[in-house]
Order: structure tokens, then C-alpha cells, then sequence
């Protein structure tokens, strides 16, 4: 037997406790769905798979809806919306209602993942609407294999400038759909060389081929596109939106694209970004860029997604006037409007680069006619590298449940990104993916948490960062009670903890520069990269105040205010709105200093605590997902430590105050 | 015609004045030599070549030594020794009389730079005798064609793992001779993969071309060694020096090596080093190591050339007890006097590693009982990156000057690597080469005069930098005096510029990690490369008195003493050796934080100084040595710019103490 490449994770499908459910799914009736249909096939056969491998049960295809019978049928109506399903058990007929194939699909996920849980079926009555219309994940992975910001081995999409479609990239797609993901870009939003070419006759066929694995699962294949390809590709000198030639060339590309790609969903553009090309090389705006394209590929019922990372990458550190946190806002807010109706405007949590804590990037509601999606960062980057535990989905929580008062009652950031507020259909959530060709996906086995909530939290805003959690525990790793518990001592609080031994209060960075691992207090003060904090011998932080760069009044009332002012600025992101003197006292009572060594000497205890829980669970997890998270304990203790010792003594030797508890600072 | 892919320096033969000279070699009278013999036919064709270019002159072999001849007379006694010449004239005759072959080499190298200098050759009258016996060159060129610390374009020696021998490797011998270069280090210290092999059947066809190239110009082949080599080559499992089978292995080798390979002169080692195996291993000492090698290489009159750089490079910052500079004197001075006597130790001019200004290292002159060479870097690593212009002789000087006070009157360093103080004969000294496949050979025009001028020292330490200077100045660019005036103006004191701008006062560092160009205050600060400069709100400076790290104790008496007060320490070392408040009052009569200010401005202001003068040679010089040099400029403003407003900024954000001068700091 050939040994498996890869894990299964959540879809793993080992034996599981009954609890008489078995009775109510004896067979399989199917209604208003054609069972030669991809999707159908594809929950059908998941349906067959987990049974098997759950309960050691083969149902058949029965012809009439009977009691013991899963009945699967199509019900569109007000309540059962796109890609909705309902869940119903009475008197022994369990019923999955679905609007749509993806919809059936996507209740049979449900059912699983509750017979996985070793949950009771009988009495469930469950409506399940995804909140989110686009739910998709972008993958920055390059054509040579390797992923940017990749933690977990090369890419499964890429290999030496080939693309790979194979076993892997059904299970990837299972996995994905598993959890509600109806997009994937499969590229690195900075396209060069071979991924250029994608859009080319010299990857067509194998386009086409991973286009139609993702349709049988109901995902979209979506592209990142090289802005400048009518240079680069089409041997014109312009990429200008509004030339005729450069209109005529995309035309004519789009059109075959399209046609040789099923299953196209659209593409994904990085201009005019960290030394992307882009509209402003030819004094035009992102919006005649993104309107450009998006009218090109409208009639293919294609979308174009605009990303808002666009920011001055050559800063001078001197200059204390312009702010990188503002520059998204203020290049996009002026056409807010103006974007054509399947052009969306893909915008990061925060305005500055998925940093541990950062305040809500104020485009997000900011724009009020304008298609958003919210981008978060599933990929470690900043965040430990799938080294360093950190189940980000409490940080996500906060960012949806943001209220940015951008009028009326529909204004959270869940609402916005969600079409609620505006009522429009092209909107949603994206996550930079964290996934590569490691045998468990995700570099660390705990990581897949992150992969598996997003999806959860994209399709339903409303679930909680425990309910979540518990879900991927037990479908993962294990329904025992005290392995539940143990995991979720040790997950629910690792933001926290990471953030206590990194950069303090909403600051940010501090990293080692390029790595963006490990800890370099200075590493981007003297850079380009409009990423300081500041620091002197008496305070540190970045004046983002109305007597600073303002960046503060770019919010809403009473947002705004709340920020601009010291006292009202909530205290997780002090440093990043103020320059605050050292000696300044926080709601704890503890100065500003106190709270540096305080909380890095409390995050190192906590990650020695986390490994103390962890090696309690040896021998009840599996060996090889024990073994793999022990050794990256090791290596986050011993990271936490530098942190630790490297802020400490680097804010001590700034300001020359000791530590109260007298604790060792070098 | 095909165009030069290099230039020939300062051996470019240009038409020049005769003033004369051109009456007193209408021809050559050989006497003693064999016109046949390859160093004496270099000679030869060198003389023609030169006469050719400079004086349109073909002076034809003459049977008799009559006036207007030059007469190249073989004469050994106890004057003129190995590898020294005489030059004489008188009533016409001009006589150039030599022990050797390489002697007559290197004096009609003499000949021709006087020429080329337009100096009048009558009632001439010098003995030259080289003042040390081993003058090498070490590159650090790796198989791949990529240089370790090389700013001059791609190896010319190496490429895609094959070995280049063409028209540059001839045009390298003969610059390198002409400087009085005796010996050649052609591959990295650290030798790894295919540099591995280069003393197998895989590359010996290619040495030996090389090998004799460098022999017609009296140059030795060196080849870096693998420690490891018994491993990597041999399949055994050790490289322990006093393992039988690791002996017996490295006798067949070494057979095999120096049969298949004509003139090679050795082996340079670098072992437990930096990631390098080493005796240290198998719990054997340094010397067990080198003198295996030693003795197994001694039948071949070669030598081995042990390096000294050992230290702990995995070092915790927060350990202020460990002191790399320490390393050196503490695992080499044990064992002094049990190195065989075909075992050189090279040991770098400084305890750290070539910063722009560093004690000299105690174990010159510590050592009385061992063969000594000195080790210096003319390659820019940490000197500008021959970007910034960095004229490194002056420097050199001093370290040759430095009286070690090992006792008796030949103390000097110069006096200790040239073999006077011990009466040695393998002693002398070694330069980390900044040669590239460049067409000016080092990046910056600027920078041939490092190579240069380190040839012509290591060939007589009783030059001055400012003779060396003018020298190559004349011979390279110009002789006309207000060119020569300009460009000593630009770089003799230029080192000193490249100080004041970059790390203050002995300390070091604070340069970009890896990179080593560009300032990064705290870069190395907090890692693992015992490069520290303990910077705190009161102070900077490593304490290495009795009182700290005891580092200043490793000297003879009265530098001992010198360096380990504060009040005794030369002020441009305080900082390596004291740990100072930024409140010290310097000789000066300013505080050691206001020196760091006004020394940070001045370099910045003498680099557009710089500038200015050599704009004022515009359509004086070669327009494309202008230019080169002109470029160059623009980045080291830039660079130095940098430095200063970094510099200052950490240490008034570090202080709080402000400029006296009230000049602008970030």
C-alpha cells in the first residue's frame, strides 16, 4: 500500500460513537437533484465515504423518502436562500432542503461534521444561509513552487513552472469545500515570470483541468493577474486603461480565457503596489484600472477583485508626516462610486500588513458605494509562522464585529463585507491561505484550525471562536473531553499570548526584517517601509492624532474621537494612535513601561504552561500530531524567550527604568 | 577588433615623457639568466611590452653590456637576497642586478612603474629586497563563480564549477607580480562542494594550466583545503588528525596532489570556524591538526597555512562574560611553540573581524615560538563595499607600525610576520583580494590602489601610503599634478571619512547583518555573533579592563596598561575597550555624545567635499574611470547620509541629550 502523502485532516473519517443515528440514515433518498450532476456526485460520495469510514455503513439509493431515510431535496424559497440548506429530523426522516447543488453539498458537510462530532441527529432543525456571498481563499503560491509566506513546505498547485492537478488537488478542494469556500485564486498576487502566463495557451490545459476538480465542489477558480501583461505578454508598450490598443488586447484575451477556462470566476489584481505595475504609471486611477477589466470580462460573468494594499514602499524614516496606516483610505476613498458593479475592492483588517493587533482599516464602511471584501491572514506571517500557536479566529471575530457607524444599524464590518449594508451581491471575505505540501497542510498541526475556522466563520459570521474550535478539535484531532479541553486552554488564548511576548499595544513589527520572524526591535525603524514606533528614551508609539498624521480622523464618529484622544483610545492599540511617554499610567495601574516587562515575562510563562498542557495529552493524540506540535513548542519557547529578552532589555536600556519586581533585564 | 572585457590598471603602457630614459635602453644585455626560462622570458616580453606602449620603443637583445643598454646581471651575495634586485646607473649604464629570477622579474616591474611615472632613470641607485617572504593574496571565490564579500562583479577564476584559464588569468599574474606578489589563495576559505574536489583527478588539468600561468610570473598556487576532506572525499568517518587511517589517507592525497599539480605552495585551512570542521572535533588541539597536514606536505616543500579565526559564533547576547575578542589569543597562545615549522598561523589584523578601526590582534608578537602572517582585508566588506571610497593603506601601516613589545627591538608587527624577530622563514603577510570579473578588476576604479598598494607594502613596509598613493595614481590615471594632488586629497584621508560617518570610536559594527554595508545600529546587537555595543540610556562601549571581559590584559605590557584605563586608552579605541557615558569629556574637550554628533556630520560634509573635488577632474581623466568613480559617489552621499542620520537619531532617542549645535536629528 503507498503511503499517503498528505493528511486528511477534518475529513478523516475514523470510527465514531452512533448514538443511534445510524437508524436515520439507512439509505439515501434524492429529490428535485440529478444525480449525474458534478456537485451532486461529489456530496454523495463524501456521503459514502464518511459513512463508511464513521460507521461502517454502505446506504443505497432508495426510491421513496422513508422514515430511516436521509432525504435530500430541492426547496428554493425565501428562507432557503443561495447556497442555503435546512436541516430537519422528525418522527425518523432526517431532511437536508437545499436551494442549490452547492447548497446539498455543503448540508451534507454539515451532517458529517455533526456524526464526526458524535452529535445526536434526532430533533435538529437547522436553517444555514452563508453570510458571505464570496468566501475564498488566496493562495500566494509561485510557479517555481515555492509560496510566499509559505510555512508548511512548496506549493500543490506549482512545481518548476508546471501545475500540478492531482489526487492532492481533489482533497484540497474536499477540504475546502468542506468548510464553505466557494473561491480560490491559485496564484501569488505578485505575478511574474511563468505566472504570467497562465492566461496563455501554454497552461490552458491544465487551467481547464483544476478548473473543473473545483467545480465539482462547487469552487470557483479565480487567477491573479499581471497587470501589465499587455506589455509583458501582448508586446504592446502601454498597459494604460484607457488606451484603445491595451482595451482591444484585453478584449481579445478575455474572450479566449474564458473560453478555454470553465469554471472562471474572475481575477485578482495587485496594482500599483510595492512595485507592481499599475493605472497611476499612466496618471490614470485605480478605478479606471479595476472598471477597465471588469468590463471586459462582465460578459463571461466574470468579476474583477481589487486589492487596496497600495502604499508608498520608499519612505523615508525621517519623515514623520506621511503615514503608511493612511494611505489606503486616502487612495481609495475619493472614487468611492465609481468602481462598476463587479469590480470589488479587496481590503486588509487593518491599514497596515496583518500585524498581531492592528485597529480596523477605516475603508472598510469607509466606502459606502463601493463592493468590499475583507482580506485577513490565515498564513502565519506575522503571527509565528505556523511555528508559534496563534488560532486567529477571535481575531477575526473582532474585526467582523467592528462597528465602523457607517450609518444605519446594518454597519458592522460583517455587515458591510456581507452585502447587508449596501444590499449588493459582490462582496465577501478572503484569507491568504496557509497551506503547502506538508504532510499535515499547514506546517504545524495545530495551524489547521485557521484553515478550517475561516471557512466556518466566512460562511457563518455569527459562530463563535470556542464553537469553532471545538468543531475542529473534534473532527481532528480527538471527541475526548478532556483533549477538547486541553486544546482549548491551550488555543483560545495563544493571540493573546503571542501578542503579550511581541511588539505591545498595537505597535506592531519589531520583527527581523524580510523574515518577519522573530524579534528585531529596530529591525524597520530606519527602513523604507513606514513601519516605525518611535521609540525614544522617554516614550514610544506613533502620534496618529489630529496632532499627528490624523490618521485617527479618517474613522467615523465616534470612532474617531475614541482614538484621537489618550484616554478614550482603547488600550490594545495605545501605541499605535499615541506617542506615550514611558511613565504614563494604564487602567491597570501599571505604568506604560511595567506593561512592556510585565507582559513579556507573562507571555514567555504562558507558553510554558501551553507545553505543559500539551505534553498532558501524550499518548491520547496521535503520535505523529503529538510529536509535531511538541517540536514547535520547543522552537515558540525559545522564540518567546528572544522576544522577551530583546524588548525588555531593549526598552530598559532606552529608558533606563528598572523593572519593579527586579526581574533579570540585560 | 574585440572589445577588452578588462582593463590592465596600472599596467596599461600608455604613451609617456622619456625625459631621457629612452637613451639608456636602446637595448638588453642578459648575463647569468636563461633567456629561456619562463620568469625570465615574462621579464622579458614584460620589458618589450612596456617599452613598446610607453616610449614606441623595440630595444633589440644585445651580445655586450655597452651604454644605452640595460643590463640584467644575475648577482647573489649577501646584499641583494631572494627574490630582491638592485637597480643601478652610472655614465649610461643602466643596470638592473638580481639573486633570482623573480628578483629580475620584479625589477624590471621597477623599471617600467618609474618609466610609467615619467621619474628620470639616470644616476639611479636601489636595493630592494622584500621585507617579507610570503606577500599572497587569498580569494574568497567560490566554484559557483559568486565571490564571499566580493563587490567587483563574478570570480575570474571559477565558474558554474568549472575552473576559468584564459587571457585574465595571465593579466591577473601579471599585476599581481608586478606588485611583488608571491603567492596565490584561489578558492574561498570555506570550501564546500565542488571547491571540495579541486584536489582530485576532477580538476587537476585545469590547476595545472593555472599553476603554471602563475608560475612564469613567480606566484604559487594555494589552494583552501577541506578539514574534511577524509569524509567528503575520502568515505572514512573521522578527520581526526591522529586517526591512522585519516593520516595515511591524507599521504596518498597529498602525493597524488602535488605530483598532478606543478608549483603549488600549499594549503590555507580554516577550521573550526564558523560552522567549519575542524581538530576541535575530535577533542584535538589546532596544532594536532595543522601539523598533521604539515608533515605529510613537508616532502613537498609545501606549508600550510592555518587560520586563526576561532570563535564561539553561536554567542548569547545576554552573556556580557564570553568576548569574541578574546577567542583568538585564548585557543591559539596554549600551544605556542608546538606548531612544526611549515605551519604558518594567519592570524587578522584586528581581535574582531576587518572593521575600520580595531586594536591590533595580541597574538601577533603573543605568539614568539610560531610562524606568523598577518591577515588583512582589501576587499571592502566592511569598508564601504568599494562603493564608498575607503583608501585602506594608511591603515595597514598602522597595523604594521603597532609595537608589540614582545620583546627586543624587532617588535614591531611589521618586524614580527616578516620573520626579523624570530629569524623565521615562513612568515609574512595575506590580503583578502577585492578583485571580480569587473572591467576595472575591483568595482571602484578607486579601489585597484587598496590592491595595489597592498602588493607594494607587503613587498616593503617601509612605504609610505602617501609614495604608494602617488605611485599608482601616476601610473593608473594620470601624472599630471593636479590630478595626482586631487585624488591624494580625495583618499588618503578617506578612511578616516568612512569612520567618522559610520561606527564611532573603535566600537564597530552597527552595520546591516549579512549585508555588512549600510548602518543598522542594533543589527547585530541582539544575535549571536558577539559584535556588541551595549548601548544603554547612559553609555556605549564593551568593558574589556581587568574590570570586564579582561580583554586588554591578552598584551604585553605597557599596552596592557594603556588599553585598560580609560584615561591611557586611545581615544579612537575607547569604545572597544570602556564602556563611557555619553557625558565623558573627550580630549577634545567635547562629551563623547557630542563627538558622535559632530563627527557624523563632518564625514558626511568631507564626502561632498570629496565630490566636489572629483568633479573638478571632469575631462581630466578617463571618461569612464569619471564616470565609475562619479556614480560610486552618488551612492556612498547617500550611504553616508544614512549612516549620520541613523547614527545620531538612536543615540539622541538613546540619550535624550541634545546637539550643542542644534543641528536636525530625527
Amino acid at each position: 500500500m503507498e503511503e499517503k502523502k498528505w493528511s486528511e485532516l477534518w475529513l478523516k473519517y475514523t470510527e465514531k460513537e452512533k448514538r443511534g443515528n445510524d437508524k436515520l440514515i439507512q439509505g439515501v433518498y434524492l429529490k428535485g437533484f440529478d444525480a449525474s450532476d458534478a456537485v451532486v456526485k461529489s456530496a454523495l460520495e463524501e456521503w459514502t465515504a464518511g459513512l463508511k469510514g464513521m460507521y461502517g455503513m454502505e446506504p443505497a439509493m432508495e426510491e421513496n423518502p422513508n422514515a430511516g431515510v436521509l432525504s435530500l431535496i430541492r426547496k428554493a424559497d425565501g428562507r432557503i436562500r443561495k447556497e442555503g440548506y435546512e436541516l430537519l429530523e422528525q418522527d425518523g426522516c432526517l431532511q437536508l432542503l437545499a436551494g442549490d447543488e452547492k447548497g446539498l453539498l455543503y448540508g451534507v458537510f454539515h451532517l458529517l461534521r455533526l456524526i464526526s462530532m458524535e452529535k445526536d441527529l434526532r430533533g435538529i432543525s437547522l436553517l444555514c444561509n452563508p453570510d458571505n456571498p464570496l468566501r475564498m481563499l488566496n493562495h500566494w503560491d509561485n510557479m517555481d513552487g515555492s509560496i510566499e509566506r509559505g510555512y508548511s513546505g512548496n506549493s500543490f498547485f506549482f512545481e518548476q513552472d508546471r501545475v500540478i492537478v492531482d489526487g492532492r488537488t481533489r482533497d484540497y478542494a474536499r477540504l475546502a469545500a468542506s468548510v464553505g469556500i466557494n473561491g480560490v485564486v491559485i496564484n501569488n498576487v505578485n505575478v511574474k515570470q511563468a505566472a504570467t502566463y497562465l492566461i496563455t495557451d501554454r497552461y490552458f490545459a491544465e487551467m481547464k483541468a483544476m478548473a473543473e476538480i473545483f467545480a465539482e465542489y462547487g469552487i470557483k477558480l479565480y487567477l491573479s493577474l499581471n497587470y501589465a501583461a499587455t506589455m509583458e505578454l501582448g508586446g504592446l508598450d502601454s498597459a494604460d486603461p484607457l488606451d484603445p490598443g491595451v482595451i482591444a488586447w484585453w478584449e481579445k484575451k478575455m474572450k479566449e480565457v474564458f473560453e478555454r477556462i470553465p469554471n472562471l470566476g474572475g481575477f485578482l489584481v495587485k496594482a500599483d503596489s510595492e512595485g507592481r505595475p499599475g493605472p497611476f504609471t499612466y496618471g490614470r486611477t485605480q478605478a479606471d484600472g479595476a472598471n477597465m477589466l471588469a468590463d471586459i470580462v462582465k460578459p463571461y460573468g466574470g468579476i474583477i477583485i481589487w486589492r487596496c494594499f497600495v502604499y508608498n514602499c520608499t519612505q523615508d524614516w525621517r519623515d514623520y508626516k506621511t503615514d503608511r496606516a493612511r494611505a489606503g483610505y486616502d487612495n481609495f476613498i475619493k472614487m468611492d462610486g465609481d468602481y462598476h458593479d463587479n469590480v470589488i475592492l479587496q481590503i486588509k483588517n487593518g491599514p497596515m500588513d496583518f500585524q498581531i493587533r492592528e485597529p480596523i482599516s477605516p475603508l472598510l464602511g469607509g466606502l459606502k458605494k463601493t463592493n468590499q471584501m475583507l482580506e485577513v491572514q490565515v498564513a502565519q506571517e506575522y503571527t509565528g509562522h505556523q511555528i508559534d500557536v496563534c488560532y486567529l479566529i477571535p481575531m477575526f471575530k473582532e474585526i467582523l464585529d467592528f462597528k465602523t457607524y457607517c450609518g444605519g444599524d446594518l454597519d458592522t464590518v460583517a455587515d458591510v463585507i456581507s452585502g447587508r449594508t449596501m444590499g449588493n451581491a459582490n462582496a465577501g471575505i478572503a484569507a491568504v491561505c496557509n497551506t503547502g505540501n506538508d504532510f499535515c497542510w499547514t506546517g504545524s498541526e495545530l495551524a489547521a484550525a485557521n484553515f478550517y475556522g475561516f471557512g466556518r466563520l466566512a460562511f457563518r459570521t455569527s459562530l463563535s471562536a470556542e464553537e469553532i474550535l471545538e468543531e475542529w478539535i473534534r473532527m481532528s484531532v480527538s471527541n475526548e473531553a478532556e483533549v477538547v479541553e486541553t486544546i482549548e486552554k491551550i488555543m483560545l488564548p495563544s493571540r493573546e499570548t503571542y501578542e503579550k511576548y511581541t511588539s505591545p499595544l498595537g505597535i506592531g513589527w519589531m520583527v527581523t526584517p524580510h523574515v518577519h520572524y522573530g524579534c528585531s526591535v529596530d529591525g524597520y525603524e530606519y527602513s523604507r517601509w513606514g513601519t516605525y514606533h518611535r521609540a525614544d528614551h522617554l516614550g514610544i508609539g506613533v502620534d496618529r492624532s489630529d496632532k499627528g498624521t490624523g490618521y485617527a480622523l479618517q474613522y467615523y464618529e465616534p470612532n474617531a474621537s475614541m482614538y484621537n484622544k489618550m484616554e478614550s483610545c482603547p488600550e490594545e492599540l495605545l501605541l499605535f494612535f499615541h506617542h506615550v511617554p514611558y511613565t504614563y499610567v494604564l487602567k491597570s495601574n501599571k505604568t506604560l513601561i511595567q506593561h512592556i516587562y510585565d507582559s513579556h515575562f507573562e507571555g514567555v510563562e504562558e507558553v510554558e504552561e501551553m507545553i505543559r498542557l500539551w505534553e498532558s495529552l501524550q499518548g491520547k493524540v496521535d503520535t505523529g500530531v503529538y510529536e509535531n506540535v511538541r517540536r514547535r513548542f520547543g522552537m515558540q519557547l525559545s522564540n518567546a524567550k528572544e522576544w522577551r529578552d530583546q524588548v525588555n532589555s531593549y526598552f530598559y536600556r532606552k529608558s533606563g527604568i528598572a523593572d519593579e519586581r527586579g526581574r533579570v533585564i540585560y
